[in-house]
């Protein structure tokens, strides 16, 4: 880049901004204002993508209302169109943490695109009697209604991933589901040997509660199409002209493809944080169930033989730099600590949005970056997790089932036949002589062995053959 | 209450109860193990309630089912119906935090329902011969269902008098903002002087985000009538009868009057806290929301003479021990730390639903109790903001309207007219010399006395009254 | 009580209050305002005794300097003592969460020591003018260093009852340390197997976490000894006499036994809640050490026969209501429960201090409530997990050693004997074939078995006996 | 760089990297395992260094005991000092949020620092049998004590740049402490107008919140002081040598110039986190004081003219794209939102924390993240709230006077002199008619005019000045 500067004015005074720079001084005093993170806005595409699609829309209204003229309209929809595309993204470089309430991403955008529009018109970059940074890209608009509206694009589109990243793994889980639905194993309640059930069902769960958690998701990014395109300053709509709002929404949602729709109150969904906290709250929801999830993948392959070992995940990477031969469980790990993160991210957003005063939410930056960085993230987790681990899962099918048939769980299955307080006290003797559940039965007498059996017969046991028997008739009681 | 004892039994061994006592051994094993808060569960009668109604539809589907005869059939009924309309409350009296995943809760309600059951059979307390709280009260169930069944069954019925709460406040808000129609004021962002609007738009805000945050949590809360009751202990429905799982569950549908399904699979409804989680999540929006409100409530209310005193509170109780006169928003005050605590509960919730393992979750029960008892104090807290504070509010006209007549704001209006340009050299003189926008404005001739006139209408500006005229033509753009 | 009542008098006007109460027209007025939790203030026995030690000393100092007659002193010192005494608690009845920062609070103490006071001196309850809640209680005194003062004190208190339950638990970890120093086990990293240790060992880690946390949290409680007394309302001593504040804070000091100092700057100390925000910090370190100690007590009891099986938790009660003979860790979940309770309480505690404003923070009762109750249960917890648990614990010796002696980790000894490329072959050998570490060695010729013998001995990998020779030379290395 | 490729073996099979790498197969493993957050390691300069310290001290020891010998050393020697001075920070490349409880970062160092060293003896790179990045580089190592040590300096680092910012902040109060001495302005409490204070007083308060908050954290990072290595594995040292531990620990401490110590039981050290906790706790406070600080300045500086208007923040950039002239305060705008993110990592870094389980803690890797970026944004903003914010703003003198002469507060002063009851009335009158305190003083006769005077002068009430006379005899009470 050259060394040479244009000049440029703001209400502060003169600056020198670097000639072929297509942001300027607006920008720059951001760059000088908070050198926070080091992470430019554009980390976020989307963020980038959804900025010029505003813009575009707004254009687009305020040539069909006759505020802009035709010539300086296909100048800013032809930048717009490029940035759209994936062009300028290293000139939107403003810190994702920033004072100002978005004001330097929006007049990063509104430089980047005046200063590109000039290009196309033929003039010089920083020529803004042309084309006004706020003159004309920002016409019509305030940052408190184009900043909100760009990061709930900027989050849905993100969302959509991390929506078709969590049926990679719902799939990836049912598909072991299938291949475990026989594999008996002994379920466990409090970490303590309970009553028997199969390796797929403790899969199908997996499954399940990520296919819940996406309909969740589906419905808490729904509140997001919500928009206050138009709202202005405060959401009175101060300069913005009669018709824009619903034009300015309209060509929005056209040119997204996202069907976005105008507020009720526009006062009130230009200060309310309420869609963000209830994603948020959300994602911590998902987090929450992963986390779990990984917390039962490691523990059911803890071992290899001091551990439950009942399954295996695939080993990815030698697993340390000290003990020869060691698989970690790294992918779950990752996927814990990712969700450590969401999590942490959502009480940032609760601050951030508790925060808000009066007619607008200061700290709407932080709410965007947080929710973008972890949107990411768990969409990258949950791909790792799926791809990296789940689908190389296999499962040690005879330990598994020796467990089932040397546990003192089986005798729950005999309390409607031989009473809580019976069943007791076999329980108590097998676990201090370390005998068998049936043979102390027998020896009891309790019940004819040829019952027993059939009650005890494991498959029965988890729900996945008929009861042998109805039972009828009172409840056996011992005397208390 | 006399001193006398009678013996009961358990796994451990034998232990003296008070006589006069309804609950058993089980109930104080769990007194002695968990001296944690002093709190019974008693302090939610709701979840007493829905443990009586959950043991009736248990044994009324037992009854149907020919597992448990019409005598005592009867006799747990009686004592269940009892149990619901309030009797018997100081019977509960585990402690709201315990370990065992709700087992002590249950089987404290087990106890009582037996022993009063043995009442009504005409038996002494204890005689489990006839009726006993394992085999008979608790037939075809387990802590794994029964716990969650009733801690959802609780929080439904508590949530619906928050709801209701709500309702009240958002009304409350909506007259005053009817009340507040046509005061006008300045709008703020950031804590700056903004451009106008009407304190009866400000107030409509608060009455429309509490409107939303009704909608979010009457969503959320239907997510708990979908219940694992029959799953018994990991959700293969062992021991429960064959049509037990619809019985039960349509039975306490119509005991409770509420529309409770069974979850379409019983293993992953027994080990999810999804629910539960979200509700969290949503109360934590609510919070959010509320603490906002308060805050702005303060803002708006602070002074007398030294503040922003746009709006008065009424003064409920003397403000200060020191300082005579003062009066304090303490109604709002006392929201915000709810608010607080309701975030502090939701990181509870959080982080117990996230170590539940494998197939349970057994810190069900500091999440039913932070649920509890925060949407408990929310409830309180929105009625006694209702009723002690917004309901009494007053708005000092005078000095709001002054506001937005001195407001250098009001050169926003101006940009479609001078361009963003001028009218920030305008703000700029305004602010240095403390002289009004139209002066200013009128001494630059930049527009025609009338026509500034009609675009700084105040009325206009808060969008209360129709723009004069439709602007048209392009901006006017100062050389940079 | 009777039904009679008197009259009394405040800012906002006359109201009756029953004739027999000790408490007046101020806490009348917060009783209606703070219908909250239900939970009084005399919760905390120690908040109460502080106030009245606050009290006490305040007019001592009043009465050295000529503000307070003898009279009016005897009287109002006689009721502070029989309040510290524990009489009287009753009557402190305000919410627990109010609004006023603690103005309900210290009112409904000084309307309590009037009231006695008068009754001391012969005259009846709200005769004010012989002994007036604040013009004579309250004298030199402001709610605002009145009330954080006895805040400190109380969890000072508190915090000391909890740091003797925290030497218990200590000890009793420390006794199993030294019960089980013999017993090898395998150690564990990540949930797999590594390298041996002493079951010992491990007991000796949860004793000195807790001894370390112990040091923190004793430093922690230090900063709490910094009082504001004589701050009056907003640090400047507005109405303290001059030599007040050093001879109240010495009074204050005697009274208590607690070296207690004044803060250096007042109006910093009276706004700043960095030392509530410091022991909640710190708390929640306890609490993370406690649930990570519970979590490993869990996992090491898992089984009886499908877990780690490692150690016995002592059976306290019945696990289940539907499988007999179960036994669940009860007294490690509920630990874990009271310290996700911890967590939330300090983000309570985190939101309440980040909302102070300008001279004050006017949120301290929840702080206040968030510590005491997090303190007190954390204690009971502690005791709790001592007692009914730790002391218990048994360890399943043989099998423990049967694990090491069956482990692959082992090979982790012969690194520098054979190098890691070479352990890692024979690792991988020995998972896939189920053979032995020792054995694989020999067979490939890797070392002389005496020598393989003397490494390999259990008891010098875990560090309880000297290696048998120092090893010496460069280390081999396979071609890679 | 070039496309061609050498070929590297591990655990799992052999993979090809790119010739010029520096990194070998193990960092390859880990790109492809852990694509989470796209930054690399070396976002954090001081963890690069202090990996690099970490194995040059551990080499040095192994050399001394004859482990390692001379050539080998030199050649690792120099290329960890090429690595401490700042070069091949592009090859530390793995991702920082990673599973494997820090393997893949200590193998990415391992083998850059193997390759560089293989270069400066003369080999190629990959040629491990010359020196390898396991046997040699790791030699008497394990992540699980590398990692953490290497984390400990790296914040250790950190956190001496955050206390210098810290002190800068404090100066920069200090100063304007000094400027405001003698400014008179109102206090508040609760946001009501409470008594006179100046704003020196104010901002002192500021400085030395700032100055408590240093020395917490002094004490904090005290606590990292305390390393494990020498630990290996679990902390039974296994496979480091006779003398290996306090020889590299002396080492480490030389080269780093930090007062290190091995902690007293390696075992403990190896699993626990709590110093990490505490850190992160007393970041939180840290946060929190900010947080309220800048939500002050933001309040005194509200305004112009519909505002509180006592401070001036100076303009940093354009408040506003549509309101021309508005300033904002963005500068504590975006310092409240990096207290929101500490606020949000201590969650992260709470949960991690607990979620370490037996012998290590696998989650190291999201705590030195959330820690090293927290600390580094916190940095930032602290500097940029002392450059660009505090050092320029001035003080509106004669509005803050005119409001403490017309306020109500000052009755407050009359307690002692007329008691609260009369100064109760004086107060309500004041409030209703808007006239001045002394005139009703005056015009009740309630104290002569000569002795109000010299009881009102604000600089008395401010404690700038000595009270006029002591005031002596008991407190006058009106009838209650």
């Amino acid at each position: 880049m050259s060394d040479a500067t244009r000049s440029e004015h703001d209400l502060i005074g003169d600056r020198e901004v670097p000639v072929d720079a297509y942001w300027g001084v607006h920008t720059l005093r951001a760059l000088e204002n908070f050198p926070i993170t080091g992470i430019p806005i554009s980390v976020s595409p989307y963020l980038v993508e959804a900025l010029a699609s505003v813009k575009q829309a707004a254009a687009t209204a305020n040539n069909e209302l006759g505020l802009l003229d035709d010539e300086r309209f296909a100048a800013i929809r032809g930048a717009c169109e490029e940035i759209r595309s994936g062009e300028l993204a290293d000139e939107f470089v403003v810190d994702v943490i920033q004072g100002g309430a978005g004001t330097s991403t929006n007049m990063n955008a509104n430089e980047v695109i005046a200063n590109r529009a000039l290009e196309l018109m033929g003039h010089a970059k920083g020529d803004y009697a042309f084309i006004h940074p706020n003159e004309h890209v920002n016409l019509s608009q305030s940052t408190n209604d184009v900043y909100p509206t760009a990061v709930k694009i900027a989050i849905i589109l993100a969302t959509h991933d991390l929506l078709a990243a969590m049926q990679v793994l719902e799939d990836s889980f049912a598909r072991k589901a299938d291949e475990f639905h026989d594999v008996l194993k002994m379920g466990r309640t409090q970490l303590q040997d309970a009553v028997p059930m199969t390796l797929g069902q403790e899969f199908r769960t997996y499954s399940l509660m990520i296919g819940e958690d996406r309909a969740r998701l589906s419905e808490a990014v729904l509140l997001l199409h919500e928009i206050n395109l138009g709202a202005t300053a405060i959401g009175t709509m101060l300069n913005a002209p009669a018709g824009y709002v619903p034009s300015a929404c309209g060509h929005l949602a056209a040119i997204t493809g996202l069907p976005l729709e105008t507020a009720v109150d526009l006062i009130e969904a230009t200060q309310d944080c309420g869609a963000f906290v209830q994603l948020s709250g959300t994602l911590k929801r998902v987090a929450v169930k992963l986390s779990k999830i990984c917390n039962d993948l490691r523990l059911l392959s803890s071992g290899p033989r001091a551990g439950f070992n009942e399954i295996n995940l695939p080993a990815v990477q030698a697993g340390s730099s000290i003990m020869p031969g060691k698989v970690n469980p790294v992918i779950p790990e990752v996927v814990n600590q990712v969700a450590f993160q969401i999590i942490g991210h959502d009480m940032t957003v609760t601050m951030a949005a508790e925060a808000g005063q009066l007619q607008l939410n200061a700290f709407e930056p932080v709410i965007c970056y947080s929710l973008s960085a972890g949107i990411s993230r768990l969409e990258q987790a949950v791909l790792t997790l799926a791809h990296r681990c789940v689908d190389g899962i296999t499962a040690n099918v005879e330990l598994l089932r020796s467990e089932v048939e040397n546990s003192i769980g089986l005798v729950t299955a005999l309390n409607p036949y031989i009473g809580y307080a019976a069943a007791t006290e076999v329980a108590k003797e097998a676990l201090a002589t370390g005998r068998g559940v049936a043979e102390l039965v027998l020896e009891r007498g309790l019940l004819p062995r040829e019952q027993l059996e059939a009650i005890l017969r494991p498959e029965v046991l988890a729900n996945l053959a008929k009861r042998p028997e109805p039972r009828t008739g009172p409840v056996p009681v011992a005397p208390a």
